[in-house]
């Protein structure tokens, strides 16, 4: 099927031993809807190796800012790909963590922080692209998360914040390994638009009709939009104001 | 019994089941026994949770001082009231960790956090009243830390450590978090007290006359007791000193 | 045979029950060679206590320079010796970490960096001195933590990045806790060395002929060799420049 084993989108393994798939009789409507959910999975596979690349190369320009060398770029870069699905892993007590079982993540964005090393010039011309790169890997990240939390059995609220979580908090790490204020606490609506596409989700599995490849979608956008609605027009939460 | 499932204190949730209890015929001393030890749980349960809402509240009072948004509050807060129970948990090998298996803790703190948004002002007015009830969550959570590791089988020198760990590194958190001097350092008299608490717990363990509860209790006063005379009197550990 | 339980050499222990050993009319050439193991296992043994007694020394010497008090001391200095090996174990899925099984460890780095507080002006006069006894301990724990990850059967990507965890994210850890800009990703090669030395093992394990003694100690010896030579001559790895 070309799906990674293993993958934060790995439902969609499931759909190759499905029945009415075996049965090479089934042509017309059937044959169509499966073509679709190929291109589906692909496009979700893609969507997710786009996130994995577009944080490891956010995470080595903070490295570039930094002025670090070669293996700060990849130390930087990696943890800011994995360091969210990392910390969801160990608190959901999955062992070991994703990047283990399956290295791809993890030889994927380990490449995109060294080449950023070469590249960071190039890169940083694009930051424009990079930030709506950046917010399809946090809707693609907010999804999955909260759909690997479902699947081990998780409460709602756990399910949402692990959404939320490994979709922010690799930022997060990377702002804590570079000394910087962590931007998740004062840039322009992030983890809210991570919430409302887990929430989303979690709300829609409640409906049997939809097909998962549907809520995955659902979920995905409305993340994206609200996101793609706070860069657009800088939305962001009020913050605290100290009266002085 | 009015007790959460999978609490830290969740020893007491034994004493329904206790032979004794099951007998309706005692009354007179074990009644009344009995009703002090009902009363004792639902202390137990009330210091737990005003333990989690305080320390909620000063990592959202940190979260006010730098100026965030609802969901910094949120973030940091409960980084602070769950993080050092997290770390305990994923250290001692327990999975998933406390507030996957049980949400109360969890929810309690962001709620908690969130409000200190609205009451920042407010709530930082009685700050000399906060600093003496984040002093009963330390003394709490430094008991109910070296318990929790003692039930697993761990070494004493372990189980001192995740009375202390758990007491004082959800403060930590918050401090990298919000990029503060960790406070854990450089403040007066504070994992110090935590480490009197959990010690003088695991040593009360050898004697057998003594209750639970009693132990707890002891356990809980040594540590707070340490941490009100640090607070009253200003006392603080020798800091070292370069010689320039 | 003098080794501790659950060490990170652990591979060692299974000598002592190797059948040539059992039956005591092997002499000569297999006596020995017995003491050359065995003499090489107390090295293993030595060296890696070396290296977490001289992790947390340099830990406890940062918290000087940040004038921390005991407690910081023994937090800082605990967590630089460890904290690589403890991400190593979680990440791992090894439950529970490696010092709540056996507490040696544990005990040693807090006594060092414990010592460190009264002896810390001392201690820094040798500075040189520490500074080679870390690439010792850089070196062993490289070469112990790539071994523990094979050890598992985890895939060699995985190994070696295990193998530069256990080696550098101790003083990465210890970096943050004290607010400093971690030295990792500035200072001359170390990370570079520890993949060096873990590379080198795992390339090792394919040639049959080897004891694991010998393949430990050419994985060993390439690491602080490169450490060695980034010492002397203060080499370094470029640092990514920005243009203004």
């Amino acid at each position: 099927m070309g799906l990674k084993k293993g993958s934060l989108w790995s439902h969609s393994a499931d759909i190759a031993s499905m029945p009415w798939f075996a049965n090479g009789a089934h042509l017309g409507y059937m044959q169509r809807m499966f073509l679709d959910l190929q291109t589906l999975h692909h496009a979700a596979t893609l969507l997710d190796t786009l996130g994995v690349i577009v944080f490891a190369i956010t995470g080595a320009l903070v490295a570039a800012r930094r002025q670090m060398d070669p293996v700060g770029f990849i130390v930087v870069g990696t943890a800011t790909a994995i360091g969210g699905g990392t910390l969801r892993d160990l608190v959901l007590g999955v062992r070991p963590v994703f990047w283990v079982t399956d290295q791809t993540v993890l030889v994927i964005s380990m490449l995109a922080a060294l080449g950023t090393f070469w590249a960071a010039r190039s890169v940083s011309k694009i930051y424009r692209l990079l930030l709506w790169l950046d917010a399809v890997g946090m809707a693609v990240f907010a999804v999955a998360g909260t759909q690997k939390a479902a699947d081990l059995g998780a409460a709602p609220v756990v399910c949402v914040l692990m959404g939320v979580m490994t979709a922010s908090f690799g930022g997060l790490i990377r702002d804590i390994l570079c000394g910087e204020t962590p931007l998740l606490f004062h840039k322009e609506i992030y983890a809210t638009a991570a919430l409302i596409g887990a929430g989303l989700w979690l709300i829609l599995g409640t409906i049997p009709a939809l097909t998962p490849e549907l809520r995955a979608i659902l979920g995905f956008s409305a993340a994206f939009g609200v996101r793609a609605a706070a860069i657009l027009w800088e939305i962001s939460l009020p913050r605290y104001r100290q009266v002085h």
